[in-house]
């Protein structure tokens, strides 16, 4: 019972800085996109595949790992500003964390990104006051994964579908995966796209650029 | 500090329940290896791939999940038994719940194997009472991962490299990838395998089996 209490604490504490940062972006204009998926679904790649010139833009990035910045460092090289969270031993980005890198960033309007730590499962507990979640399943990771991790694909407002490039070699089975998607979420968006190739990512920009200027006024 | 003093006695209350499944574990003369990785990195392929024509010898599974028995179902084809542990929510495994689950398979001495929570940060954390740590890391995921995740690449007695089979449609460099583990970990075993076509699964069996028999007397 009392690490049942431990974690509401923790949660609860989380939900005020969520809604602080919820706040903060609003006064600022900013829009703000939570991306989450398995250590080498593609995040970093999907990040730089949507940010190819976009130097210039109101974009900027917030990148979480317990070490190094390696990803921080890759998305920089697209031109777009970002700073790196290192959390240690820490298994996902909390709402704290988020804050700190954005007093860094200091974005006036524009759509923040924020690519949470490798993890299927905690960063699903942690709010940042985001606008949408972006759950990346990468073709290579099998179609059971929506039956498995349940509460990652449930707060999901969308779905990439990664690595298509190398579908066939894995026999993944696309209409599967969608339907056990659909299982335990039936309203997020689903898209495929490969990182890699480029392929399918100007539909998911637009799909962000859209939602994202769906929040002006 | 809040949070430091309650996960102090989350890990507290696990240590312990980890140091009686160790003192269980010795008394039944059971060798327990508890295998770790991101989601779909192939932690049940490798188990069935290790498992094949095994049935009859003194070896049983607890396979963790969120959710659903899928894992524990494929094990069981192999004619080994096994016991799922759904977490629910929870990210990994802890002591209290392999020793329910062993309560449940009563194995009198041979080989327990643990299949963790797919995930590659939270089960580090908890120590489990194993004898054995195996680290999958798939060739899909990047070279990179040993250096991101460094806390589960430190642990680990052994690390498989699953999915050569298709390493060389993800571009993997495998002296990047062996040079980066051994930055973290200089002392841990590496093996290169693939679940799917069976290659190179006979070497870490042998390994297994030959430290297995090592804690006899």
């Amino acid at each position: 019972m009392k690490t049942i209490n431990i974690m509401a604490d923790v949660f609860a504490a989380n939900k005020a800085a969520a809604r602080e940062n919820r706040d903060w972006f609003a006064r600022q204009g900013v829009y703000a996109v939570n991306l989450m998926s398995s250590p080498g679904a593609g995040k970093t790649s999907l990040l730089e595949a949507l940010l190819k010139d976009c130097a210039g833009m109101p974009f900027c990035v917030v990148t979480g790992d317990l070490a190094t910045d390696n990803d921080c460092a890759r998305v920089r090289r697209t031109g777009v500003p970002a700073v790196q969270v290192n959390t240690g031993r820490g298994c996902h980005l909390d709402a704290a964390m988020v804050r700190g890198a954005l007093e860094q960033l200091k974005p006036a309007g524009g759509i923040v990104f924020i690519e949470n730590v490798g993890n299927l499962v905690c960063p699903t507990a942690f709010d940042l006051g985001e606008d949408m979640r972006v759950l990346i399943l990468s073709t290579t990771e099998g179609e059971d994964k929506p039956l498995k991790y349940p509460t990652s694909f449930e707060i999901a407002d969308v779905v990439v579908i990664n690595k298509m490039d190398i579908s066939r070699f894995v026999n993944f089975d696309l209409e599967k995966t969608k339907a056990n998607i659909r299982a335990v979420n039936p309203k997020c968006r689903i898209f495929t796209a490969s990182a890699k190739t480029g392929k399918g990512i100007y539909a998911v920009k637009q799909h962000i650029l859209k939602s994202a200027l769906g929040k002006i006024g």
